[in-house]
């Protein structure tokens, strides 16, 4: 069994045979660009380890690792279109660097060459492969089209908000990790508990990252806090506090969205502490995070292959900020 | 055999029977809006054609078909963000009408649902198919930008031009015989015929496009003649005008284009018509006709079951204007 670093190596390694030098170079260097900039390649991995937690890792796993990973950058890509998004891992965006008109059809085609490594999975995987990774393809953009909407509504209710969540980033994860067990030759049920591990880690996870965004240490956290209050972000603590404020809490907090105050950030999380947001946070990270352990329990393979997943997933929630 | 009237009525049917109900309304309505829009469903059509030119017409034509079509639909989509279109087949576009991130979002979508067609083809079809409809969706997304490219240069080579039409508009028409013909078990040299024959005919079908919109007698045409020269497309007869041209009509020609002068349009085709221009052209678009002749003479099937698509060849490619 191989962990989560040793398999980042091993795909970054086979990553890297991948440079397009088709023609026009106007359509394929803005791939090269974007693809080169250092993702931490999650998916593909979670792809190889859901192969290994069963089986030998195949080609057939790299296969479907190499569309998860160009899907995910073409997700990247349109998304920065959309939210008109300058910087993406430090570096300039597609369309910012090649205009929006390369960035939407650059990112056309990656989706089209996602398609083209699955055709390369043998054909006895390959339909349904191609039925789970379309199904997850679609449901993405329904969770970035349900964020955009979201965006202009006034009252959005969690289980609303969760939904969009687990579409626009937790069945990726998870249909990354079921990918890999397909290929791995798991049964039905044991894909069905791999991918719910992943899909409610990829909830806690998003639970916990709108959570340090507000509440975390900028030295452990490593970005700075307060971004999301600032650019008055829907987060899972924006819509808990507007459900439970009382009236003038509430009042207060719209006055602060709507206008750019002074210490605006500060005032925001002053409110979000006196309606104990962040206790609920870290409570429904933790129901999250126990579905999904219990999933990854449930699976019928000898604990010592259930290793990697198991400090990967205590790894990506951490209880120490 | 069934002419492309009546496979048309018989595709229309299967076409209409696909209604996106799927959530959220926000991301599908748009499709439901533009797919309604008649469209002349060539493509398709074509691809059933190809079927039928070697044996019945089975289901996995008509899948192959759905996903020709949305695809079309698809570039169509995206094109008219990039090129800020306000109007096709004389309705809003999508992104006029529901915004551009909507119809970024929803044309990735419509993408994904080709594949979804895609994957209900028979397993023994199914790599053959995927691999011919990738590379034909990637050629697509080249050709559209090799046409954004050559939009932003002086001098472009006709022969760069024609490969871009090739891309952009050609190669889809012949992979939907093609794809037909693989369904019906068309041997390898057969289906390379045929996809020649589309090939052909698709380039000489975009000369008499240009043609029309610049020589065509507007009652005929059904539309107004002028449109490329008023909005100064690079179009074959540009082209051939400015590389055949003596100095003093180059220079007339490039103040043409570059200033909005009046009675521009009577001012380019008189140049036109000087460098012979017209007749240039119709002879470019007799040899990529009979180019194509050639290679539908050339498939190994008995001639009668060739008489629709050679109707259809002779009813597109009009020598009556």
């Amino acid at each position: 069994m191989q962990s989560f670093k040793e398999l980042t190596e091993k795909f970054n390694h086979h990553f890297s045979n991948y440079i397009f030098n088709n023609k026009p170079a106007s359509l394929y260097e803005p791939l090269n660009y974007f693809l080169a900039s250092s993702g931490k390649r999650i998916r593909p991995v979670l792809c190889l380890m859901g192969n290994e937690l069963f089986d030998d890792i195949t080609n057939n796993a790299y296969h479907a690792a190499m569309a998860i990973e160009y899907f995910h950058n073409f997700s990247l890509i349109h998304d920065d279109i959309m939210d008109a998004a300058s910087l993406r891992r430090g570096l300039e965006t597609v369309h910012k660097k090649y205009g929006a008109n390369t960035a939407l059809l650059s990112g056309d085609v990656l989706l089209i060459y996602c398609y083209e490594h699955i055709n390369k999975i043998s054909n006895n995987y390959l339909p349904h492969i191609l039925q789970l990774f379309n199904k997850t393809a679609r449901e993405v953009c329904e969770g970035q089209q349900l964020d955009m909407d979201f965006e202009k509504e006034e009252n959005v209710l969690l289980d609303d908000y969760i939904n969009m969540i687990s579409l626009k980033t937790s069945v990726l994860l998870a249909a990354s990790l079921e990918m890999g067990a397909i290929i791995g030759g798991a049964s039905e049920g044991n894909c069905k508990h791999l991918y719910e591990f992943g899909k409610n880690l990829g909830i806690a996870f998003q639970i916990q990252d709108d959570y340090l965004d507000a509440f975390g240490n900028p030295e452990k956290f490593g970005k700075d806090v307060g971004g999301d209050i600032r650019q008055n972000k829907k987060t899972f603590l924006l819509l808990y506090a507007l459900a439970t404020a009382n009236n003038q809490q509430k009042q207060e907090l719209q006055f602060l969205i709507k206008n750019n105050a002074e210490n605006k950030v500060e005032k925001v999380l002053k409110i979000y502490k006196d309606c104990n947001v962040d206790a609920w946070a870290n409570e429904l990270k933790e129901k999250y995070f126990q579905i999904a352990l219990k999933h990854l329990h449930d699976i019928a393979v000898v604990s010592v292959r259930k290793k990697p997943l198991l400090e990967l997933a205590e790894f990506l929630i951490q209880r120490d900020y």
